[in-house]
């Protein structure tokens, strides 16, 4: 994974953060271990811990603190997955069976709200009011956000600001929350605090855009779900509205919204349209635009090996292909 | 109501509480707001927040305090009803359609953890970390309970303890929780939390066994729900666990348990035969046991009129019919 080098001044600590993921499935009722197992090894990036951590080493990187928040943002970012695809009744997540999938969707409802209580617990234990409100707080703002979502679901009169905010609401505040509390657990100065909030907001945005256009140009092997997901759900992303921009008369996506019946064979055609014109470059260049705000709030703080992480992770973020 | 006269000592505050719920559904985000009031306002009888007051009263009655918790421990219980309904994909609760049933069993998941995450915000605007604690903790344990119950659906091998055990945490722990946290913030000494929350679980099991029992005498337009609901999930209670005991060989519980096809018809027949038993009275002899037990926990605390009260809403609690 290209993120090893990225996340080397850190490395040591972020395996602290997986023990401690583990610790979280040694529960004593056996079918809650074996979901909490199984959900918390997903292989994931951990990316979000990843931020809180790098953000610690710029001020007070006291690992008492910064270790149970950084499983905190974990854990509350596997909640909204388990909960995703339970509602989106999805089977596949980065190449394995999903929870409702192998066990049904009341098992991945309840596992989720355990995975967010567990989130709250840890972030009790930092003994920091900020951060515990700054956690309860994103979850409500990215509940908000899905629910946003799931309201406007094949609706076609969505502009681009419904779109940021969605973005911003489900994706993005999860990211500044990463660095938020990142830099409150580390005693950083307010200003700081702003900044490096700022670049996880911003980092978050250019995170769900690449999301959004790897959903319509990724194979199945690299995204682990299926391609063109999204638009099977009826979520308008930033290359769906860029279609809608640019061919108003006719074309898949309107199609696959506006009609009724089999409506499945859109899909298709709209990913061979947006992966043969230039919508794919121009939603890569409002992903680059928001890297380049989100490494702009950093040169305002100390050069140090964790700021270079940052700036390399915003770079890795517009080039993955998963 | 005949809870008017008990909730006399507190019935002012109790108010200020509807008025904070009230305030929860005031968001920008108009889908949101309506399904926050529509779930807020389901006419329960606002049981737990009550007793958070009441306890309240023996120690500190700070409403600074009590007055959050006590919509913190409301907040909590909505959520965890709109979650079962969504799970079990019930039509009617409290006489009125679910959230679920109305708007989708997607905006039904979002909306109970929104509703989670905003009883840990009012649980953390009380600046208290145990009682934030215990906040996160309830909802762990409610979900485990609840999974418990999941994976446990039609299986006829329970004993009374895996009842006992399923109950004190999907149910009673609320409760504890709510008499615990208002003890935590009237500043009692450790000895009455203790034995306040011991009061709030017992009252708890007897207030789930006395709903168990209702789930087959109870009719429909009391129930505001289905009767026989219980079974038709394949959820086995105290009632149909004493079906199972006094009727080993045969019985409409074990073949709805046990039989595929048109299971449903044995619902009815296991309705008769508990009503038609002294299956109900030996159940509520349980419940009112576990009363007796609530009401002597209390005889070492100071006598006031919120003593007076708890022991009433005991003696409510067995002879409530719905």
């Amino acid at each position: 994974m290209p993120t090893n080098k990225i996340y080397g001044p850190i490395q040591e600590d972020l395996s602290k953060v997986e023990d401690k993921l583990r610790s979280v499935s040694k529960v004593d009722f056996p079918w809650l271990a074996k979901l909490l197992g199984y959900s918390l090894k997903g292989g994931g990036k951990r990316i979000r811990p990843v931020l809180t951590l790098l953000v610690g080493k710029f001020y007070d990187y006291n690992l008492d603190y910064l270790l149970p928040m950084a499983t905190a943002v974990e854990l509350l970012h596997t909640a909204t997955l388990v909960h995703d695809d339970a509602i989106d009744k999805s089977s596949v997540r980065r190449g394995r069976p999903t929870i409702n999938s192998v066990w049904g969707e009341e098992q991945a409802v309840l596992l989720g709200d355990y995975l967010f209580a567990k989130a709250g617990e840890f972030a009790a234990s930092t003994g920091n009011l900020r951060a515990i409100r700054l956690t309860v707080q994103t979850i409500m703002t990215i509940s908000s956000g899905e629910l946003n979502q799931a309201f406007n679901a094949f609706n076609l009169k969505q502009t681009r600001d419904d779109y940021f905010q969605r973005v911003s609401s489900k994706t993005a505040s999860l990211f500044s929350m990463a660095t938020e509390s990142g830099a409150i657990l580390s005693q950083a100065p307010e200003e700081s605090i702003e900044l490096l909030k700022d670049y996880g907001h911003n980092l978050g945005v250019a995170f769900q855009i690449v999301d959004d256009i790897l959903d319509f140009i990724g194979t199945e092997e690299e995204l682990g779900k299926p391609v063109g997901s999204d638009l099977a759900q009826g979520t308008l992303t930033l290359p769906a509205m860029l279609v809608l921009e640019r061919y108003p008369e006719d074309n898949p996506v309107k199609r696959l919204f506006q009609e009724s019946g089999d409506k499945q064979k859109h899909i298709p055609l709209a990913i061979e349209l947006i992966g043969n014109s230039p919508i794919v470059q121009e939603c890569y260049n409002v992903a680059a635009d928001y890297c380049t705000k989100a490494c702009h709030n950093l040169s305002r703080l100390p050069d140090n090996p964790s700021r270079q992480a940052l700036i390399q992770l915003a770079d890795y973020i517009i080039r993955r292909k998963k």
